[in-house]
């Protein structure tokens, strides 16, 4: 019979169902989706079982979030889809600017408001005692004072203090600082260590089948900011760090990577500069 | 910076990651949804908001399924994944078989046997009654006797017995028959009706954003198989019926419907055929 519907038949039917979308970005996502989704399964020859499978690790997925816990962001992160919206977003690979990477989900608004050279331990975890230091600029080298660098980081334990409400202090490794009139940032801290993403889900089971571990490699994240450059959100590496070529979501990039080298009495001394991104006409991004 | 993070980079390295995966179909299935979830983020350059918005639509359709509602196939349906899984597993666009469609999430196994000629109206809804009949063979045009018809429709009220289990009987609208020596099958219902799928979820939330209804087209679904043959699941459609050219789950095919046109008494016949493909060497599929 000629009339019997194709693969490809049923992809054009479903896509000029979704016409009728009034709002023109939905429907242009809409039917990116069920183009890509469909090449997919065309692709693989998916399977009755294996559809069927997909359909319970979804169900799963859902049934694992909660008011903390979001297998679904854990899901975008491990696929390397939420690193890869960070670079869609706000990276340029023609910029000089400091590359970016992932929020994550352990940032907290409102840190407090430190002075250079304050230290952002409000607990001790017995972490090995370091200074994080440098000069945030623009692509033209010149230094930008005032500049916002907005910090936070793990503790020893591997924790950070939103996750230990009953045992860190809330602002426990976080802080605020502006960068002085020649640009330079400064704080003491201690050093931050690998952690494990859950793995008690499906996504940690998803881990383990696809021959993964759930680690991220040791690192500060830091937003910086000043007025008329482009909001940086980034993360600082440590080069001594383990999982650097297989953090398991996507966040390390070669250009984010400084070497914690040791100092005056014992104290490890971390020297990154930042770059930020001029906009056209100094805009506010 | 040469050395800066691509889009295709970032993907090429997530499909690195997953070359560990012991499992080879896994491995291929993973790195082909990778492929082409990356390609899709990327082509319609998804944003951060746009991406936190399909994280909450995927948590809320996780948090709508249980025990009696499974949104993510609904989800799956709506999209015409569900269908394409079908056509992928069980059709031929080279075979003269009758076309297969979808199961749907209302088949129950072990339906009573009955005569051919018999009811399988257990309980009067105030339905309109029908014939159902013909002849099932193969694509030789020769006759298939002892064949089976599973057979299973709703009632005029729109459910599934299995819907309404304190109001129809378990096996109303339900019946498997044998063909007899020529073939031929009959058996006497009511005829079906339209019916919203559940529409008070994220799934149904979807549908009217992108200008579509939850409706699919009256049918009589069934399963048909014997020895020798690959067993046929699909639905015959009513040719009066409304959302024909709209079935919300694309589960429609222009040579599965059929006529209820009057016959004697005021009641309707439906006559359709049932083609089987015969496997290579007689096999069971």
């Amino acid at each position: 019979m000629t009339d019997r519907l194709s693969e490809e038949g049923l992809t054009a039917e479903v896509l000029a169902r979704l016409d009728a979308t009034s709002d023109p970005r939905l429907r242009e996502i809409m039917q990116a989706l069920v183009r890509h989704l469909h090449a997919f399964a065309r692709e693989i020859r998916l399977t009755d079982d294996e559809w069927l499978a997909g359909i319970r690790f979804l169900t799963e997925t859902g049934h694992k979030c909660d008011e903390v816990r979001q297998e679904f962001i854990l899901l975008s992160d491990t696929l390397g889809l939420s690193s890869l919206v960070d670079l869609i977003n706000h990276s340029d690979v023609e910029s000089m600017a400091t590359e970016p990477t992932i929020l994550g989900p352990f940032y907290v608004p409102e840190s407090p408001w430190r002075e250079n050279g304050d230290s952002i331990v409000e607990y001790d975890d017995g972490g090995q005692p370091t200074i994080v230091r440098g000069v945030v600029h623009g692509e033209d080298g010149a230094a930008i004072a005032g500049a916002v660098i907005d910090v936070w980081h793990n503790a020893a334990t591997g924790f950070y203090a939103v996750q230990q409400p009953d045992e860190q202090p809330a602002t426990n490794l976080r802080g605020r600082f502006r960068t002085d009139a020649d640009g330079r940032y400064e704080f003491r801290t201690v050093r931050p260590v690998p952690y494990p993403i859950p793995n008690d889900g499906p996504v940690g089971h998803l881990l383990r089948e696809t021959g993964r571990h759930e680690w991220r490699a040791a690192h500060i994240h830091l937003k910086v900011s000043a007025d008329g450059f482009r909001p940086l959100t980034t993360h600082v590496f440590d080069r001594q760090s383990d999982y650097l070529d297989s953090d398991t979501v996507f966040g390390v990039k070669d250009s984010l990577i400084a070497d914690f080298a040791p100092g005056p009495d014992g104290v490890l001394v971390c020297e990154y500069d930042f770059v930020l991104h001029g906009d056209e006409q100094g805009e506010i991004a």
